[in-house]
């Protein structure tokens, strides 16, 4: 099934840990990115990452680049990740919540590129020219350097945010009726009854019955649970000696 | 300084590989949780990533317990995660974008545990059975399962998204003023001078100027732009020859 995800280039620039390239292609496949593009990897990294038990088709079908320039010239939108050291930024810089909108737009029509620099120091000022504008996570100023895998995973997620989920992952809880008054309230007389029987409730008591009736109201009972809850209650009166056959 | 986020127990059950528990960690000070709790880890695997280079204050400070239960004891709301593979689901599932908003308000007030179960199961049903319910995070149904520490950081940035980036972040490109309509004009006449000197325009073409007058007024150029690219230009003309002193 053809996705405006098909447009999405991911593309890591110097990646050095092979652990990182495949948590990256990892997400990507999480979140149904197909299209990883590498950039001037540590070599023996990316051969590592690539003959890792495990490893995925899309790892495999991964393309390789020497330039920023070459791995984005099919892009028509060309945005770069930050977490914002101490560099003064040249770029027009949106949090990640925001820029997703503008991404996602671009997505349905035309190829866009994601960059993400290297583990060390993420994307040097050359290869940030090459993108129109850059965002960034919101982690805390103190420590805003996410790991490469994780940064991806997060990026793609926001991309895909929303999207329905797949009919057979929405399995709701089996919708049970909630129990009618009826039920409740034969709840309620067994359980008193067994309060009062085991001494819980003084049966001079004024307003007791009204506190638990009140009290199991509250639960929002289904229709099983409070027969389930009434069949407990009358084995417990059993055992306290009071026959309830009549409730 | 304190946040509605000190509320949050992210607890992983059952972890065995000591880099996912070190990049939990690392996901949670990225995004300001602290709270860190570990049932039944490897233990191996436990020592390893508080022994790791660079390891945490927060991993340091990591709590362990014995079961679900006594792990969540202090919360008022748990939630699960789950990838939903061929289980039948007791509980009522959320899309991880919806049930951000819960969580959310529930954070406000009250302590919540966000629970990851180990990375081979998930969570088993007597783990999921501490859970008022579970949520989701919206994966290909193909290949649902996302490794822990990218599942930690996604789930925490929903709870962050849309937080303000710290002032010192928001480095917005500094805004120079949209050129005049005289500076694109004074570019647009040097600029043809240019092309006619070089042989590029035909003085006979009709419609010629029109053409490059709409194509530099599309670039839409702030003022310091249009003035460089002005510079640019005469150095072209006075390379071919041609004296500009009059544009």
């Amino acid at each position: 099934m053809k996705t405006d995800l098909d447009n999405l280039r991911v593309v890591l620039v110097a990646p050095r840990n092979p652990l990182n390239i495949g948590a990256a292609a990892r997400a990507m496949s999480n979140f149904g990115v197909f299209r990883l593009r590498v950039v001037n990897p540590y070599e023996v990294a990316f051969r590592e990452a690539r003959s890792a038990v495990g490893a995925s088709k899309l790892l495999a079908k991964a393309e390789q680049y020497d330039s920023v320039a070459e791995a984005v010239a099919d892009c028509r939108l060309v945005v770069g990740t930050t977490a914002v050291g101490h560099r003064e930024l040249q770029h027009k810089l949106q949090s990640l919540d925001v820029a997703g909108r503008t991404l996602k737009r671009q997505l349905k029509t035309s190829p866009v590129a994601l960059l993400f620099g290297s583990e060390r120091f993420g994307l040097s000022n050359e290869e940030m020219s090459h993108c129109h504008w850059v965002m960034r996570i919101p982690t805390r100023e103190e420590h805003g350097s996410m790991n490469l895998g994780q940064a991806v995973a997060v990026c793609l997620y926001e991309l895909v945010r929303g999207r329905k989920m797949p009919a057979k992952a929405v399995r709701l809880e089996k919708k049970t009726a909630a129990a009618t008054s009826r039920d409740i309230e034969r709840l309620t007389q067994v359980m008193l009854a067994v309060l009062r029987e085991s001494g819980y409730v003084n049966p001079r008591t004024v307003g007791g019955e009204e506190k638990l009736r009140r009290l199991i109201r509250r639960a929002k009972l289904n229709s099983n649970d409070a027969q389930v809850l009434v069949g407990m209650m009358r084995q417990i009166a059993w055992k306290l000696g009071k026959d309830l056959e009549d409730l």
